[in-house]
């Protein structure tokens, strides 16, 4: 293993924070989702957090470990949505403002779902305009502390501890299935799964349409694809993260990727068999499942559920 | 307490029977719940129970109470879903055979799932025909056991296991509420709940367009309603059972009411908010809570999240 900046220590550290705001989430297992499948699943239900995804556990982790002496000055966070909620939900928490810079054409639900936990929500335009330099300017100017959504070593670790849960619960998996945008929730699963158990197989996926991660995998070094208009709206992050790409060269064993017809596919089966509701970005590893995109071998594999936060006529559209 | 069918003994003892078939259903929070509802509340997620709905509990029950002998000539039921799926699902895992009578407009989604269980799928027309007849003539004619879907104590206490599992999971809760339909899932919940915390007060809740029990209550006497036209399929049942009457008589303090708009606000409500697909049924305690229909006083309840099985429809019109 690389020196990396995220230890296994950091990650079971980060649990104890990210408790006091997160909820332990449920792992369910469907009999329909195994037949069809051809594996034993054991899904790992971040849709039903705080906040409706895994990004609860990385703000929770990062807010209570910016020093007292900061925090007065409140956060600012870029995001497309779930990073937005949960850096405002764990910042009303503590008592902190929190800006948020959100693109003009994030989901409804989660601009709503920001603006109504008290944060300062910021539009722009993501087609002309750098969310990161807008992020860094408010900070600059502010003294609010940046979260930045995931090439950070506490939002990686908190990210992390959902595996962490999961192999408490289902010790003896062979595999783990992860979404990947910027790469920081598969990073911190990949830590800590890698030490507790060392023979599991880490999986990424991506959809076709923004797979950065796996052209940069295949040639060694961080590329940047175009904007996407991929119906998994989590996972536009142009390029892999600085500190996640050698993490996931290290320890992942390969990336999948899926189309638009089989996350669609996904949702709707999590939907009517699961009773779960998935946001597309949330139904993009067990999309890779049951379109057979895993490799031979795996039999107990668990996937992650990144989230729910979807709107309504994105569901009516299933039908 | 009057001296009723069904004991919290055998309540405890149908936990290890169901075991072999149902889940142990994930117990949810939701600080948007609460704040909507001014309750704190846990939520019994029975959607995610093994054929979407806490009946596959009583069915489970009912089945492995049956004697090795009689099981061979396999089990019929009538219902309009859930426990024709669960009994259908209950027979397959034994390998018996299953005949279940449903209604001409189940829902296309619980007539398929029971189906492809393998089972026999006898139609008939709910505004001509007597479901109970039909099942009883089966079960006469081919020596098939009849598994009721409410008023018998196997089912009963089947059924009640979803209220043990919620109480050691939420042990100190001041109420709990459950739809009420023939009664059976009331008073499991409410038998082993008063004996496991005598001080809880049991709230049932049926929609106002099937309002049997309430005015079965009211009269001190078990009257039947017409046919319900209400969104809320599963809670149709015209009139409460023999053995379930006097048990919600002597130990649930209050039926409940909700309009049809209150049970589809619930429905967007979970999905939305607490990303759960729930069916109408399911809903039906939710609403209750969120339109202010408890009785003040009560800080800490369960409610119980019936099922999941609704056709995607239904879902899509509540856009």
């Amino acid at each position: 293993m690389p020196d990396i900046s995220v230890t296994p220590a950091d990650i079971r550290e980060a649990a104890t924070r990210v408790s006091r705001i997160a909820h332990r989430t449920p792992v369910t297992t469907s009999r329909l989702f195994n037949e069809a499948a051809g594996v034993e699943a054991f899904f790992k239900c971040e849709n039903l957090q705080v906040g409706g995804s895994f990004k609860m556990r990385g703000a929770t982790n990062f807010v209570y470990s910016i020093p007292e002496a900061d925090r007065a000055r409140g956060v600012v966070a870029y995001s497309s949505g779930n990073h937005a909620q949960a850096v405002a939900i764990a910042a009303e928490r503590l008592g902190i403002a929190a800006t948020i810079v959100m693109p003009h054409d994030a989901p409804k639900s989660k601009v709503e779902s920001t603006r109504v936990r008290g944060a300062n929500v910021i539009v722009y335009n993501r087609f002309k305009e750098s969310r990161e330099a807008i992020g860094k300017r408010i900070s600059e100017e502010t003294g609010a502390t940046l979260i930045p959504p995931f090439d950070h070593p506490w939002t990686i670790a908190g990210q992390g501890t959902a595996a962490l849960e999961l192999l408490e619960e289902a010790p003896d998996l062979d595999a783990m299935i992860v979404c990947i945008s910027g790469g920081g929730f598969l990073s911190g699963c990949s830590i800590i799964a890698k030490d507790m158990r060392p023979a599991i197989r880490m999986f990424g996926v991506e959809p076709e349409l923004a797979n950065d991660f796996a052209l940069s995998i295949e040639k060694g070094e961080r590329v940047a694809v175009p904007d996407s208009p991929t119906i998994a709206d989590g996972l536009r992050a142009p390029t892999p993260g600085v500190l996640t790409f050698p993490i996931v060269q290290s320890l992942v064993e390969r990336i999948l990727l899926v189309s638009e017809d089989e996350i669609r596919d996904a949702m709707r089966f999590l939907m009517t068999r699961l009773k779960l509701v998935v946001e597309p970005s949330g139904a993009v590893p067990a999309a890779a499942v049951l379109a057979g995109k895993l490799p031979s071998g795996v039999k107990r594999i668990g996937i992650m559920i990144s989230g729910g936060n979807v709107d309504f006529d994105v569901l009516a559209s299933l039908a």
